[in-house]
């Protein structure tokens, strides 16, 4: 930092902007289209710059792909972090999740969702970085689990490390399902989500 | 039935038997490089067919991933018809879990599962197709849970209309997870997603 001056920085500030806009301009090419029919001819014109000022950013497409995966799971562990200092930690991890799928489905690129669950699948360079985030959320959620167990409000015989893969698929579920079945919305699936963590986290003697 | 000559009928198994060779060369090649990269060409390959032969049976990419739809959800309704007479509701909504999860993890067509769902967020006709079949499943969860909270196993405060889409929900979510991070994979994974359809359908005064 104290090597970049006023200048340096506006550049990065500029460069920034134009990869948020980039990728921005991609992802409504590829909610329309999907990414394979989808030619970085379309994202220049999406986002009004020439190829040769978008190559600048990205060389092709993938690195496209990879970037959205990037930015998009990035936000998570950053999200996360306050469950570690939550007072109740049921009722924290309740909110996150709410959070989780009412900021997905707000989100202009919740249709490619499923589509990059496919590409991480096939692609290993985007597989390496949603794995990465993966890892960081995963680890998060382990020690807020635990620290549930040590205050008493999670079972302590629920075993963290499989219980977090648990919730992380539970939210990528319902955001499938509120994505592909908008009559499961909001209002009717997220309370039934919430009870599902509650009752599956709460700690014997509490009962329901 | 009655108007078929034993030599319709062997025609018609032919047929299926055909259709399904297509289909199976079809999820052989999509699962390798996706439905928008791959050709017809590479589907006749597979299959080991002319592409007039192909053609016979679908007249495009498009019909092809319909009948995989088609296919891959029409088995699940069946599945599901002996919930309504179970006699412990809850367990046997588990050991659907169980099956529909196992079943699916050992199918040829895993890989293809998200990109079937991003598909059909776009395609109109896959769509309908995956719709017809899940408001079937959606009709005998609903069913299912309304017998198990007259039977007094199932909280009788439970939504059955938002349960059994939640339960849909958390299925496509524990699969989802399974295929992309083997880590999870059904050890880990299946305890804990029964432990959570346990509590989350139990009835108050059995407790956990």
């Amino acid at each position: 930092m104290d090597q970049q001056t006023p200048t340096s920085l506006a550049r990065a500030d500029r460069q920034a902007e134009q990869r948020r806009r980039i990728l921005d301009a991609a992802i409504a090419c590829f909610a329309r289209g999907g990414f394979h029919a989808t030619g970085m001819q379309a994202v220049c014109a999406e986002a009004g710059m020439s190829p040769g000022g978008l190559y600048r950013y990205f060389r092709s497409k993938e690195a496209i792909i990879e970037a959205i995966v990037e930015r998009d799971r990035a936000a998570i562990p950053a999200m996360l972090a306050p469950l570690l200092e939550a007072d109740d930690v049921v009722e924290a991890i309740v909110e996150a999740a709410r959070q989780f799928v009412a900021g997905n489905l707000k989100s202009e690129g919740m249709p490619i969702f499923p589509e990059l669950y496919a590409e991480a699948i096939r692609n290993p360079a985007v597989k390496a970085i949603a794995e990465r985030c993966d890892v960081e959320v995963h680890e998060i959620l382990v020690r807020v689990l635990e620290r549930g167990k040590t205050l008493g409000q999670i079972d302590p015989a629920l075993d963290a490390n499989h219980a977090a893969r648990l919730l992380m698929a539970f939210s990528d579920g319902v955001l499938l399902r509120m994505l592909y079945e908008p009559a499961a919305r909001l209002e009717g699936l997220m309370p039934m989500f919430e009870r599902s963590i509650r009752s599956f986290l709460a700690a014997p003697e509490q009962g329901r």
